[in-house]
């Protein structure tokens, strides 16, 4: 398919426009290539975008990071760029369709009733058709779905379905339909390989008050699984079902009119990690630590004549050797000289680069691990790096530091963190234009809600003992250079008082040549050496003499 | 009437019981003790509580603040204490009332529509029926109304009135009910002399979308005001009509079925002071600076031997010499030694306390000037301070500079900037009970909102240039002392950058005999010689040469 055949369509049903949301029916999760919509009918290969085809043209609505991008990815005759720093969805659908009883077609399985009531609030004179083409857009690739098995995940699935249908009962509902695969898969124990990245394996689950269960999914391996097209048959058969709306497809709605919007706890279990989970997650940042320091000290004798390609497949090998490797968690991001300003730089959508002398090379990698999922960013310097550059990454371990070191109350949100970790960068009229934090999920997303650290993310969950989150400030000097200082941190009460603490669970060097350490106070110095000699003791254990020699002065106090 | 005369009345009436809201028509706002209805029935002092008298009991629900006091002047066998550390009125009237079909009275005019419809929400079977006695609970006595006059407010009433109109319009209301006395004042550049503290004029003010406006008021001297009673005529006239539910009296839907809730957006025009208000902000607080700093003086030699309530007096006689000098703003707070440990401590209404030696002295006092209001708390050494009490203050003195030094973007919110503060106390597993500041009118309420600086007030209003709050950590140990460090400031944007930051507008000299300075980086170092150099220039043309020489050595750099 493409623009001008859906424009003769458009006609044909004498509709106004057609909308394209970015995804497939798991809404808000990653996709695969071929299941992204926009990019076939746009050419547009970033991350998140919306499309609306009118008879006449087309509009492709991205956000700040894309707006360069997508002026040259797609045909600006046929298709305009609608920014959406400047306006959203339904407000651009008001200023363009409020006057018209407008008829508008869209896919009912990839936009949620929420989204949707948005756009029937922003034109209420319109009609909103359910496209007769629509489908879930899922990959016809066969998926294998495994066991997480319990040594990792420290709970039985049937363990977590018991304590599930007891809030059902509490909750007054007969049955819920989980509609996130994320959650989904940690409910059931169940992961698969459907994507590069994410092991999540992509169902949904009806389970009813008494703990009994059915799975929706289509080509996968899993035994007794239901097709999707059985939920418009199943639903109805339940008085009173909840689903979350935040995440359900709209269409549900229409096999099972009853159906009640319900936030699906288990987006709040999820985040709360086990006394298991957690110990498997320190144990995965310590191979993740020894893997990396490993390629470090590969990097040092080896990164003249290097792209930026050939430095993550350098450090996936040296992950794969690793216990409970799985995979990476996400598309490494190795940026060289100015590449590094780009937050999100993807060296693999570029031609090869080769790593710029006397400059700083940005790294954030990560990987599933059975026992953990890692995320880590080190900003390295290759020759001689400038002052500024030994500046400005002094000042983002100093955010780094105050975040990392802070204790703060029950209850804190996230947003009421976040200013802790901003402000040596803004005290020199400097900031980051991304979140601070992330929340991280176990063998699963490596961005997981609810908990996020950013100011943007007003009302943001509290963190809670037992979750874990990123800390990674950052600064971007453009067409120049780019810094980033990442670690993951389990949220755990502070010892003999009611308050929280961060525990650091990622253990890697940080690059000694990039601190001025006349910029840091005695405490951020203190810090500074406690880690350092807290990740020498911990992964000495395990490398070759010569790894072990380059830590040791790595690690050495400043 | 006392509590056996309503529960008489209840049985006759065949009510299941009468609610009480603390303080008047005018929700919200400071009352005179005449007015304080809940004081005339239960003996209780505090500055808020709520009261529900069943045929059998009475009940009196306290926050922390006042757990104590209450069972102390409270009659216990007639009066039960309910604790809103552990439940809320509507919640409390749900475990106790929901099963039956309850009728409950209430006065109409002391309550806002959103109040009663949580109640009516948590009681879905029970009657609310508005007391036919039910009265405004005004005191009769004779108040002046003057003029704020147009050199202080920098804008006429015109002006605002026709800004105001502008809003309606915009809004398609075709008038609005001004209910809080804070807002009708600035509105009509009107004050009075009905509150001991507080200058403003309690009056609702109707404004028309023509700008033409009518005052309701009682007991004044204001000329053309109409009686309250003349609401229930002229509101019904206006076909399109506002108010803000959550100032208004409910009484008022009844007189205007038709009235909508609007939110009053005075409350955001009036915490932005113009720049004659900041400048007369400004100026205001360096007289209150020489009137506090000649005080501090004349204690250093003259504490031995005097009671709390002595040196505020005193304090008072040296505000009352500056020019533009009104009133004190609230009840000053003199807590020497274990005093001071209570937050909200009130010497006057105990027995006269001398001022104990070598303890701190916190005294949190401030004034209203026509040109401005001020709230400043210092803690003095009087003769030698512990080590402890050294400490503490030092801890208190890095929570105030890390605050008061903070550079934040343009909406963060005020709970986005508490934990700044509270981190070095937090650090040391210390807290405080109490919130880190507040906003403060312009020769109005000293609290005022929206602004507030506190974890607590999640989603509070964004801090906007021109706004005032106070930075006021504290630290309190039982028994035994409290230190609390407080400084107004104003928000105004950071030269050259697209961030905000706080100007200091109170001037007064920190007590050194409480600071180690080897606990302070030398940034905090470095700020509080910095103000101490402000203090002492701006102040020293105003004092005698014996002020001056204490100023000198109290200003001179650690």
């Amino acid at each position: 398919m493409d623009i001008k055949t859906v424009q003769k369509e458009l006609k044909a049903a004498k509709l106004s426009g057609r909308l394209f949301m970015f995804g497939n029916m798991f809404i808000d999760e990653d996709i695969l290539p071929e299941e992204n919509q926009i990019r076939k009918l746009t050419g547009f290969t970033g991350s998140y975008a919306l499309l609306f085809i009118t008879p006449a043209k087309a509009f492709l609505f991205v956000d700040g990071r894309y707006e360069l991008q997508a002026k040259k990815e797609v045909n600006l005759r046929r298709t305009e760029i609608v920014k959406l720093s400047e306006t959203s969805l339904p407000r651009w659908l008001q200023n363009n369709f409020a006057k018209t009883a407008a008829r508008i077609s869209y896919n009912p399985w990839t936009i949620t009733p929420k989204t949707l009531s948005s756009l029937q609030h922003a034109l209420p004179r319109a009609e909103f058709i359910p496209a007769e083409d629509a489908d879930r857009r899922l990959s016809p690739k066969k998926v294998k779905v495994f066991t997480h098995q319990k040594k990792f995940t420290g709970k039985t699935s049937k363990e977590k379905l018991a304590e599930f249908a007891a809030h059902l009962k509490k909750s007054g509902l007969d049955a819920f339909l989980v509609t996130s695969a994320a959650n989904a898969s940690w409910l059931l124990n169940l992961r698969s390989d459907a994507l590069p990245y994410t092991p999540v394996f992509r169902a949904f689950v009806l389970v009813e008050k008494n703990a009994s269960y059915k799975i929706f999914a289509e080509n996968t391996d899993k035994e007794g699984a239901l097709p999707f097209q059985k939920l418009a048959e199943i639903l109805p058969l339940y008085a009173k079902i909840g689903a979350d709306f935040s995440t359900m497809p709209a269409i549900i709605s229409s096999f099972a009119p009853g159906i009640v919007n319900y936030p699906d706890i288990i987006t709040d279990w999820k985040a709360v990690k086990n006394p298991v989970e957690l110990k498997g997650v320190r144990s995965a940042h310590l191979r993740d630590g020894v893997a990396i320091t490993k390629f470090l000290f590969w990097l040092s004798k080896n990164h003249k004549g290097k792209t930026e390609t050939d430095i993550t497949a350098k450090l996936l090998d040296f992950r794969k050797k690793e216990l409970n490797f799985y995979s990476e968690s996400f598309a490494p991001i190795a940026g060289s000289g100015a590449n590094a300003a780009i937050v999100h730089y993807n060296p693999a959508n570029q031609t090869p680069s080769l790593l710029k002398k006397n400059s700083v090379l940005l790294l954030d990698t990560g990987a599933q691990y059975y026992d953990g999922t890692t995320d880590i960013t080190r900003t390295i310097a290759l020759g001689t790096p400038s002052a500024d550059m030994i500046e400005k990454n002094t000042l983002v371990l100093k955010a780094h530091i105050a975040l990392a070191s802070a204790v703060f109350p029950k209850q804190t949100g996230g947003n009421e963190l976040d200013l802790i970790a901003r402000q040596p960068l803004l005290k020199q009229g400097l900031d980051f234009a991304h979140g601070t934090g992330h929340g991280v999920g176990f063998f699963s997303d490596v961005h997981e809600g609810p908990a996020r650290i950013s100011v943007h993310a007003k009302g943001s969950a509290p963190l809670q003992t037992g979750m874990i989150t990123s800390v990674e400030p950052g600064y971007y000097k453009e067409n120049a250079f780019g810094i980033r200082i990442e670690n993951l941190y389990a949220v755990k009460p502070q010892k003999g008082t009611p308050f929280l603490h961060f525990e650091v669970l990622t253990l890697v060097p940080l690059d000694k040549k990039l601190i001025n350490k006349y910029l840091l106070t005695t405490e951020e110095l203190n810090w500074l050496n406690r880690y350092h000699r807290q990740v020498f003791l911990s992964l000495k254990k395990y490398l070759t003499r010569q790894e072990l020699e380059w830590l040791r002065d790595a690690c050495s106090p400043l």
